[in-house]
């Protein structure tokens, strides 16, 4: 049977049980509480990420368990999962290349990525720039969750909460006014877009979707896959956005891993084919 | 058998599946997207807590369905449910006095009662007013979670944070640094304390704790029987305390109904005495 290795599993319990009911998965986060590790197979607390020895470790349990395919859970360890597939170390490593990976952790980056490639990206300035309007977002290029966004109604407010996480690195983005969607989207391992689910944000805790609605709408699948495809992204992808009143669909994030809810990839899939069974798929070799 | 009726039941399918496994649940909200509905023998979508029929529903669901006593799962209802149980239309409420109710809801009035108390309350003041120390946290009288909540590390800062949420109704109070713990408080119907089950805070999502430990601690288990035999308390009460290095205990919050960490009075209680249990047979008429 082939075998999935999950890395920073944290409380994902519900990924984590999904892929266990279709491959062997082993579990890796260095912090031994947890939760979701106890849905798996194996269960190893692993190096921390920015250890040297974490990637070998990760190469040790993909030879001693014949894994086919290696999917970060957290955006935390994209970067060095990009580049160790890269150099080779680490091929099964389902994640983008590290100049993806790299754009889409920091948002700024992302910003001028997407605008580069002609994708709907809000307007954003980095501190000391003028917005082209009020109300904005301050938020840390590489903040996760909803941690330390604050909106901003006037400049007074966008400069004070500029100075109030100078130490995060802060940007200064248009408050989307509109509906946020999510689209949970998935790609071969030659960047290759297999699907694309579009969802509304009904409600939200901690930045991470609780409560939404699969969407049939052409245009957010169409978005999802021109992102992806552009991207060159790899395995699943979430890219958020929200429908403006004034200036239209927006790309507000981009993050090159399962997004909060993963019911939507899970459960309105076709049967078959829901992300964990394709993505099992391909780990054992097999072109989708 | 003996029926509960549990009010805001929200997303909180533990507590109610809790009381489902000892008595007859009624659940109500009005949200009809309410997950934790799903756990209970009966689902009510019932008036908005402000509408005047939201009370003669609940006591029409009292009488329907013999309930012995209402629990309420939100902060949100438990001054007009203690106005109706004082003034006799809701005798079954497990809520304290509407004096208690408003000032526990208020935490700048919590924190005057209980210096009234002589109770440990960080040093907290108005807008306007100056702390006696810095940093301090800027967060809403009246909120919930951690909604527009803002440490400030000066006094600039915590102007600026008084007028960002002046329609929030601010108070500004000293930055506790210590650990924080939490009291799981059990009362009976004539505010006699029960049990306390004290924990630690190790991981916090949207105010409300989702790792922690039970702990064996005198001076948390005595705090918190003197916190809700003082204010005269029924039913569950999560008090919540930081032990500043400086300054030793303060209580932070104080919220007559059951915290965000359900398995401690579910699963840390002795046998036969977790705290459905023990509202089951207090709603039987049993005086445990």
């Amino acid at each position: 049977m082939t075998a999935i290795l999950l890395t920073g599993v944290g409380k994902r319990y519900d990924i984590v049980s999904a892929f266990a009911q279709h491959a062997t998965v082993v579990a890796a986060d260095p912090n031994p509480l947890a939760p979701a590790q106890y849905a798996a197979h194996h269960r190893v607390a692993v190096p921390l990420i920015k250890d040297p020895e974490y990637i070998p470790a990760l190469r040790a349990l993909c030879d001693e368990h014949g894994v086919g395919a290696v999917v970060p859970l957290t955006d935390l360890d994209i970067e060095v999962l990009a580049q160790a597939r890269a150099d080779g170390r680490l091929p099964e490593a389902l994640v983008p290349s590290p100049e993806t990976a790299a754009a889409t952790y920091d948002k700024y980056e992302a910003h001028l990525l997407l605008q580069r490639l002609g994708l709907p990206s809000p307007p954003t300035v980095l501190p000391g720039e003028e917005p082209p309007s009020y109300p904005v977002m301050v938020k840390p290029r590489r903040g996760s969750g909803a941690d330390a966004i604050h909106p901003a109604r006037d400049a007074e407010e966008a400069a004070f909460f500029c100075r109030y996480i100078a130490d995060k690195d802060p940007m200064v983005q248009r408050l989307m006014d509109g509906p946020e969607f999510s689209m949970d989207c998935l790609s071969d391992t030659e960047g290759r877009c297999l699907n694309v689910i579009p969802r509304s944000m009904l409600e939200s805790r901690g930045g991470e979707s609780i409560k939404g609605t699969v969407l049939d709408d052409a245009e957010l699948v169409e978005l999802g896959r021109t992102v992806v495809e552009a991207l060159g992204v790899r395995g699943p992808c979430t890219v958020q956005a929200f429908r403006d009143r004034e200036i239209g669909l927006g790309i507000t994030d981009v993050n090159t891993r399962f997004g909060g809810a993963f019911p939507a990839p899970a459960y309105a899939a076709r049967p078959g084919r829901t992300y964990p069974e394709l993505i099992v798929r391909m780990a054992s070799g097999e072109r989708i």
